[in-house]
């Protein structure tokens, strides 16, 4: 397993007390989106872009395309907005041709990670695409074998991390137990949360209950030396993904993860307006385990998820948050400890 | 396989219209319910027992359990409302003697339901217990294997019916085929849907998408007979579960259903009070496929719960809702057609 090539993908500058304060100017983040990923790209794609500006005009924005793509659209922006955007043109490579075109947008904005002409990738593409790009050219944290596409949820009693949600279906044991030191190293840096708590999501806190997979992690979980002083707390229901009483971080395959994310976020936004009870979910997610700061949104993405997502990817490069991470994994730890 | 009996399991009245008209005195239901079963029982079952009474003074309890357990709580009931309570004393079996003991409740309640003591059960006990005395007791529908556990949602379109919510865990495709006929029946039956939707849940939409299990389903669904004029629309997603707007029957393995579930049951119960955006969902499951009515109570059930479920029973035997499910499943179908 080889080290993955931290210092060319966050090289933004790394400080040690997370987030600037707040009469300092934040650092300028240079994020690249694909215009070509989701349902309603490039148009969601170009109005995220203004969105996330205006919230935030320390933004350098590529958007990552063919021209052609963005021209009609671009020239309905006002010039001064547009004059804000930057454009990577991406010519149809050999690969492109061959493969589907959409994933051409999403290769090209990781590509501009990897050779540091932007701090991170954003995109609402399909996450097989996603991932294969992320592996091919970002490479992976040491003892990563899959990545984990990363939430984190509002509750009650906090932020909550909710892993996999979409990379790692038809998973295994050992990669649910390095999902669960990701999301550990995740609600330490991200999240400021100390001594995290574990959770393993299952059907019933009885021993023996849920299926075979869930079946073979306890002993594992509770044998596994976990980051930032994370314990196991133990098995944990749907209910307690809401609540957030019991776990910080909460351990599932992407199968299950995608849909109860789905469908939380769907039933927070739908029950009243914000403020009145409704949250609000930031329709976005970080892919772990990735050599670089990549962020997947929604293949039905609207303009403000993209804006959240892109907000989500310049916060993160700015607290230089995957080499904090990678820097709590032990490197020697093979997935399989324990 | 040979037929259930379902004559003497579900002997009220048959009715071709459904509920009794408004000025009609609801029909007698002989509930038995569970003593032993729940985190709380038998404490929470004597108050859901006295609470579902306010609402139905029609009903006839039968509470099922050793009479120690009981007489506790009972001494403390006025005598008014305590002498409204049946008692099915349950002495120790010997079977129950080397079993868990908490399981001798819910064997009792079911075997009154198969000799004609009960119309229907109700427990919240651990599940499996329940499938396994059902399947003993009561026996199967013709071509099932595995039973559903079987949920209705609220959503903003209508009742909408999950399925499975936790019995069937670690399943395959001809067990999902199968409870999508269930769930289509249902939804005919007991939501008086005419032709419903069936959807398969999955994550993504597009062809290929989901694990393993979810990608070889879409040609049986296309290809089954699903009763009622029911009909496949297709993958569906976290998100639909929530609005409603694309399927009237969701079907889904029981690990994922049951998160599912659990978390949305729990996020609308949270975001503020019923009327103003929170919604109210009935915290008790059908078990379908059994030879009977028998409704399901989460294991961390409250008195209101367990009173939900009574009254859910109740409704499903005025209905003679098993019968008639029964009826809309072809007795030569086999699980594997298609």
């Amino acid at each position: 397993m080889t080290r993955p090539i931290i210092g060319r993908v966050a090289p933004g500058p790394r400080r040690t007390t997370g987030s600037p304060a707040p009469d300092q100017e934040p650092a300028t983040a240079r994020i690249a989106v694909d215009l070509l990923g989701g349902d309603h790209a490039p148009a969601v794609v170009v109005d995220g872009a203004l969105r996330a500006f205006q919230d935030d005009p320390s933004l350098h924005l590529l958007l990552v395309g063919p021209p052609e793509a963005a021209d009609p659209i671009l020239a309905a922006v006002d010039p001064v907005e547009r004059a804000r955007l930057g454009m990577l043109s991406v010519p149809a490579s050999v690969e492109d041709q061959k493969q589907d075109q959409t994933g051409a947008g999403v290769r090209a904005a990781v590509r501009a990670v990897a050779t540091g002409q932007a701090d991170a990738a954003v995109s609402a593409g399909n996450t097989i695409d996603i991932v294969l790009s992320a592996a091919r050219t970002l490479g992976r944290w040491p003892g990563v074998r899959r990545f984990a596409l990363t939430a984190a949820l509002p509750t009650a009693a906090g932020r909550l991390v909710l892993l996999d949600v979409g990379s790692s279906v038809d998973t295994d044991p050992d990669t649910l137990l390095m999902h669960a030191r990701l999301g550990a190293a995740y609600a330490a840096v991200v999240h400021e949360v100390a001594e995290p708590r574990v959770g393993l999501l299952t059907i019933g806190t009885e021993k023996g209950k849920g299926d075979r997979l869930r079946r073979a992690l306890p002993p594992l979980l509770e044998a596994a030396h976990l980051p930032a002083g994370a314990r196991y707390v133990g098995l944990i229901e749907g209910n307690d993904v809401v609540t957030g009483e019991r776990a910080d971080v909460v351990v599932t395959d992407g199968f299950t993860g995608n849909i109860l994310l789905k469908g939380l976020e769907t039933a927070y936004s739908r029950l009243g307006p914000p403020g009145r009870g409704a949250l609000e979910v930031p329709r976005a997610a970080l892919l772990l385990g990735v050599g670089g700061t990549v962020v997947v949104c929604h293949g039905a993405a609207s303009g403000p998820d993209l804006a959240a997502g892109i907000a989500l990817a310049a916060h993160l490069h700015r607290r230089a948050a995957v080499a904090a991470m990678v820097d709590l994994i032990p490197h020697n730890e093979v997935s399989h400890d324990g």
